[in-house]
């Protein structure tokens, strides 16, 4: 199992989560963060208005998928987030070594 | 070491937190998420509210422990976060390469 | 690539995200946590009050950096966030499998 942490622009989350179902992730979580990439100290486009890249809001949509999964989530999230402009996101993948649900008691790919 | 990230609902945040000290572990961080499984376009009771799960709230619990703490605390984890209802939450767990206690530099294990 | 995520007192972000591109990380998230250590049920300062530790606000620094700028990084932070007061914080380094940028299409170390 791997877990994909997708950080992206915000007005992006409904069209990631929409892509990732397509492909079949059942379950996600998200969480608001901040952060910046390269830009630091120049400027990017948010909201219409010019910033100054120190800490701009992003969201971070994680799931855990089945092996077989990750390619597509990671075709769909990229097609979903990219906009072709800066702040556009990045995507980290890392392994998991066990997965539980916790009112089945279900283990492994099956608890997904 | 292994990180624990156990998705649960709000509610059960005490009691979760109580069974894992029970079962030694010294630290853990709380995040706030939102996120849905497998129920999605379903509804899921919540605050007594009939709920489509579009993105319900929930709390992440992050504790990184010792190898030989992972299956009590997942243990402990299970048995307080369940209460039989959709939505009970999902715990994954994944391989931490390095810990280290910044006030004091330990290392490892030492570090918990 | 790695993984570096690290808990601090949150007065000490600015401290830290200067530390860290002052050895040349170019990315990295910032999530807001609640969290506690060893000192459970034993006191900490916080704004110049006593609070009982349970739960304090802290947040966690997320950045993915090749292999190389590992060490580097952690000595930076751990210089920055250091006031040698309980609850300066705890480092945790993992293992990243992949790295996209979603702009560029860009991945592996290239996508950081
Ligand atoms: N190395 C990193 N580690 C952790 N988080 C990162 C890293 N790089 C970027 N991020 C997160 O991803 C968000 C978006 O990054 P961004 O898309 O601006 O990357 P970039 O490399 O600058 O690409 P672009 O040139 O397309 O803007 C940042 O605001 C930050 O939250
Ligand atoms: N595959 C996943 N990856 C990441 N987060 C997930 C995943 N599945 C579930 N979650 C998170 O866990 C929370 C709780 O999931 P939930 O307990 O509803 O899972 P489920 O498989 O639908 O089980 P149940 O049938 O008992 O409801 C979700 O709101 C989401 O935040
Ligand atoms: N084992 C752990 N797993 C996950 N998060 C942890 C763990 N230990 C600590 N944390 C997080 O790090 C924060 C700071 O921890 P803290 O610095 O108080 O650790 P400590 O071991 O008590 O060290 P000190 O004695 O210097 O206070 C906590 O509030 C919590 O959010
Ligand atoms: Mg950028
Ligand atoms: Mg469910
Ligand atoms: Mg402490």
């Amino acid at each position: 199992m791997k877990k994909i942490e997708a950080i992206i622009k915000p007005f992006k989350l409904d069209e990631v989560k929409e892509a990732l179902q397509d492909v079949g992730v059942q379950g996600l979580s998200v969480v608001e963060v901040k952060g910046f990439g390269r830009q630091k100290g120049h400027t990017e486009l948010y909201r219409g208005a010019e910033y100054v890249v120190d800490f701009l809001p992003k969201v971070k949509v994680e799931c855990v998928v089945g092996d077989e999964q990750v390619d597509p989530a990671l075709e769909a999230i990229t097609a979903a987030a990219r906009t072709d402009k800066i702040g556009d996101g990045k995507i980290f993948v890392s392994t998991v070594d066990q997965a539980i649900r916790i009112r089945t008691g279900e283990e492994g790919e099956d608890a997904l």
